[in-house]
C-alpha cells in the first residue's frame, strides 16, 4: 500500500504521520519526505506493509494533517494507461513488450494512432488499436474524436509515445498531470520541431530526451526524468535521430516506471521524484 | 545540527524520533531513513534547524530508542583529517585546494608522505608536511612512526590519497571506519596491484575508481562511492593510468564530501549513503 | 561496402590501401585505423561509396597488403543471427522488436530456447522457435541437438540472449568469434553465478553489464561493450536484478549494432571497436 | 609531431597524405580523418613518429593538397595560455595545479583577474597575476587594458576560467578560435545569466557545463566538450551552483586537454574533435 501526501509544511508532520501508523500498528516499509523550504511545502511517500482500509486510513490521515493536504492512498498500484502514437515504433514497442510480460506497472487499455502504421504491432500483442486520423479534420474535431475514443476506456494516464500532434490546452486541461510526453530533446534546449537537426547544426556533444507532464505550454510541463548520451562530429543528423530513439525509449520507460510506482509528486511546474 | 542513528528496527522508530523533535520544538529540515529488512536494521539521518544541547538531545534520543542504538549528534560538522600520500599529486592537490578555499567540509591537519615529493605543494598551501619514510624500516616500526605523527594531531579521519603502502590490520584497527582509501579500480574488479595494466590487458571498455573505508582485508572495506569513465582500444596502459587519475580525484572528492557531511553510515561491510 | 583489415603493421599501409582506392576511383566515405604498437598490429575499417566487385577488390587488397592480412569485404551488411534463450524475455523482446521493424542490422533466422517460455513471443513476431530442452540429456547430447537445429539455418552469429546454459569449449570452437553473450555483470567483477546477489552483498554503488564474444573460458572472451548504472543501499537484491535487466538489454542491443555494422575487430583476447 | 589538416574534400586525399609520409619514410603513429559530406570538407590529424623539418614538411603537404588547405604542423605541442578570472577559484585552481605539475599540456604565462580575489593562489604557485579592474572604466578602456596586459606575453590561447565580463566582438575578433570559455550550463539551454537559478526554477533533472570557443555571439561559439550530472528536487539553487562547479572544473580541464593536444578542429560553428 502506497501513501502520497503533500501539504503546507509545519512542525510535527512526520511525527503526526508516523505516530498514526504506529498507533494503527501499520509497519512503514519505507518513507521518503521532502520539504521545499522556499515554498514551505511538505511532500511524503510511504510504503506500508499491511493493507489497511483505504477509506479509513485516508480519513485518519486527514484528521492529523493540515486542511490543504492532498492525500493519495493506493491499495492496488497497477495503473491503466492509453498510449497515443503516430508512426515511430520504438517507444510503443517497448511499452507493449513490458505490458505483455507484466513488468510495466500499468496495463495498456488501448493504443490510439493518427496513422495506421502501428496497428499491426498492437494486433500482435492483442492490444486494441484505434485509428483517429487528423486528416481533413479541424483540430477541435480531431480532438473530439480522440476524446470519444479515450472515454471508451478507464485510464489513469495518457502516454504520448511519439505522438506528433500538438494537443490544445483545452484537451490537456481535461487530464491535469495525467498526460505524459516524451520530448525528443534535452529540454529546455531545442524546444519545438526537429531538435536533432538543431542539435546537429549546433554541433552539441550530448543529446538527450525528456519525459514530462504536459501542461498548456508546449514542452514546458513538469519534468519527470531526463537522460543524455554523448555524440560527436561523426554523427549525421540522421544518426542523431537514431541515437535519440534509443534514449527516448529509455527515458520514457523510466518515467512510466516512476509514475506508475507513485514516486512522482507535482507542485507547480516541478516534480519531486522519490527515486532510489 | 546533524543526527545520525542506527539500531535494530522496530515499529514506531520514526514516530518516536520525530515525536521527540516535535515535543522539543526542534524543526526537522530533512530526514532520511532506511530499513535493511534482511538484517532488521534501522538507519536515519536528520538535519535539525535549531542548535540544541548535544548532551541533552542525545540523552533524550537514547531514552526513546532501543538499547543498541548508535547515536551521533554533531553540532559543528567540520571534521579534522590527516592525509597520507606517496608521490602522486592529483588527489592531494585537489584536497589542498578545497581545504584552502574552505570548501572541503574538513580541515587538513597535516599531510604525511612516505616520500618527500609532495612536501613542496603542502608548503605552498601552509599545510604541515611530515616525511615518514618506510625505507630501512620494518613494517611495524614504520607504522609506529606513522602513529607517532598522527597522534600529534586530533583527527577524525585518515585519508589515504594514493598512499602506496599497505597498512597492517593492527594499524587499521586503531581507526575503525576512520580510514578512507581511494582504490585505483572499479572494485571488486582488478583487486591488487597494477589495476590499469590489468584493465588494459583485459580490454575493458570502462575503468573506474572506488572510495572505501579500510578494514582488515585489502580493498575489501565498505564502499562509499564509485564512478567510471568509458575507455577503448586507443588508450595505452599509460593513457588508462592518466584517465584513471581524473576519476580517482573525482571519486575521492565525492567520498570526502559525503563522509564530512555525515551522510555515510556503515553496517557490517556495507554503507548506507544518504546522498541526494 | 565495408572493408575490414587486420595485419602486421608496417610503414605505408594506409598509403597502400588508400592509393589502391584512389587508383580504382573508389571513394572512401570513412576510414578508421588503429595500430597496436605493443603488438605491431594494424587494424582498419573502410566504408566505400561505390559497390565494387567483392572478389576483385579483395584480390587487389591482398596484392598490396602483407601476407598475413585478414581481409573482410562485405557488400551486403545484413547479417543472419540465431538467438538462444532460456526464460527471460527482456533481451529477446528487444531483439525481436528491432528485427521486426528492420532496425537490427541483422535478420533473426530462428530462436532456440531450452525452455518453452518464450515460444509465444516468437510466434507473435512470426519468428521460428525451436525448443531444445537440456533435461534428461547429457551435455554432449544437448549440444548435439542445438547444433542440429543451428545447422538447419545459415547464421553468421549465435546470440546468447540470457541463455543460462554454459556451452562447452568444443561447441564454442565451432563458431570462433561468432558467439555473442550478454553477461549479467560488469566483468571482470562478479564472474559466475548470481552476480547481482554478489553485488548486493558487496554493497557496490554501480552495477553493469558486459557483452562479449564467447571463448573457451567462461566469461573471459573479448569484451565488445559495457555499461553501468548507479545503485545504492535502497535496492534489494531483487531490485538490482530488475535494474540489471535494463542495462543488459541496452548493452546487448549496442553490441549487436556494433558487430552487425562490422565495427568490431578481434585480436587475441581484445576488441578494437571503431565506434563514433 | 602533430599535423592537422582541413581542406575541401576530393578523392585521394588520404592516399596523397599517407603516400607522402611513406615516401619520406615518416612513420604515422596514428591518423584520424573525417569527411563532412554535407559541406564537402576533409579533416585529418596525424601523429608522426620522426620529428621532421616543419617548414619542409608543410611545403610538401601543400604541394599534394588542394589550394585551400589549412595545414598546421606542430613540433613542440606545449601551448602557452593566459587565464582570465573573476572571483571563483575552482577552475583556476585546477589549472594552476596541473600547470605546476606539468600535466596541463600548456604553460600558464599569467593570470588576469578583474578582482584581486585570486591573486594569492597565483602567488602561491609563482604564476604572475595582473589585476585589471573593470570598475570606473568604459568597456573599451577596460578591454584596452586587458589587451595591454595580454600583449606583454606570447599566448596561444586565452582561457576564460569563470571570467564574468562579456568581451566585445572587437576584442574577441583579435583572437579567432583562440578564446576558450567555460559556460555554466548545458548549452543551448539556459543561455545567459544565472543558469543554475533557471535550472532550479525549471526543475531539470540534469545540469551540465559547456566549454566552447568564444565568437561574436554570446554563448554561441563552437562547442568543444560538454558533460552533465544528475540532480533532483532535493538540491536548492545554491546546491546546484555547488554541483555545477564540479562539472565546470571537469569540463574545462577536458577541453583544455583536447585543445592543447591539437585534437580540436573548427569549421564554421562546429568542432571536429578527434578524441579516443
Amino acid at each position: 500500500m502506497i501513501v502520497v501526501i503533500q501539504c503546507k509544511d509545519q512542525v510535527g508532520l512526520v511525527s503526526a504521520i508516523s505516530g498514526l501508523m504506529a498507533a494503527e500498528k501499520i509497519n512503514i516499509v519505507s518513507m521518503r519526505e521532502h520539504v521545499d523550504t522556499q515554498n514551505n511545502r511538505f511532500f511524503a511517500r510511504l510504503v506500508l506493509q499491511q493493507p489497511a482500509d483505504v477509506v479509513v486510513l485516508r480519513a485518519k490521515l486527514e484528521s492529523v494533517l493540515p486542511d490543504d493536504a492532498l492525500i493519495q492512498v493506493t491499495l492496488q498500484p497497477e495503473k491503466k494507461i492509453i498510449v497515443l502514437v503516430t508512426k515511430e515504433y520504438h517507444c510503443l514497442g517497448d511499452i507493449l513488450l513490458r505490458n505483455h510480460f507484466k513488468t510495466l506497472g500499468a496495463s495498456v487499455q488501448c493504443v490510439i494512432g493518427n496513422h495506421a502504421t502501428l496497428e499491426d504491432i498492437c494486433r500482435r500483442f492483442d492490444v486494441p488499436f484505434h485509428l483517429v486520423s487528423h486528416e481533413n479534420l479541424a483540430k477541435e474535431a480531431f480532438e473530439q474524436e480522440l476524446l470519444n475514443t479515450v472515454q471508451q476506456y478507464e485510464a489513469d494516464y495518457l502516454v504520448l509515445a511519439k505522438f506528433m500532434r500538438i494537443l490544445s490546452p483545452e484537451f490537456v486541461a481535461r487530464f491535469p498531470m495525467r498526460v505524459i510526453n516524451i520530448h525528443h530533446s534535452f529540454l529546455p534546449a531545442f524546444i519545438g520541431a526537429n531538435p536533432y537537426r538543431q542539435a546537429y547544426e549546433r554541433g552539441v556533444k550530448l543529446i538527450g530526451a525528456t519525459a514530462h507532464f504536459v501542461t498548456n505550454d508546449l514542452d514546458e510541463g513538469p519534468i519527470i526524468t531526463q537522460q543524455i548520451i554523448p555524440v560527436n562530429h561523426s554523427l549525421s543528423a540522421a544518426d542523431m535521430v537514431k541515437a535519440g530513439k534509443e534514449i527516448e525509449t529509455a527515458v520514457l520507460a523510466k518515467a512510466l516506471q516512476l509514475v506508475m510506482d507513485d514516486k512522482v509528486l507535482v507542485f507547480r511546474n516541478k516534480t519531486i521524484v522519490f527515486d532510489v
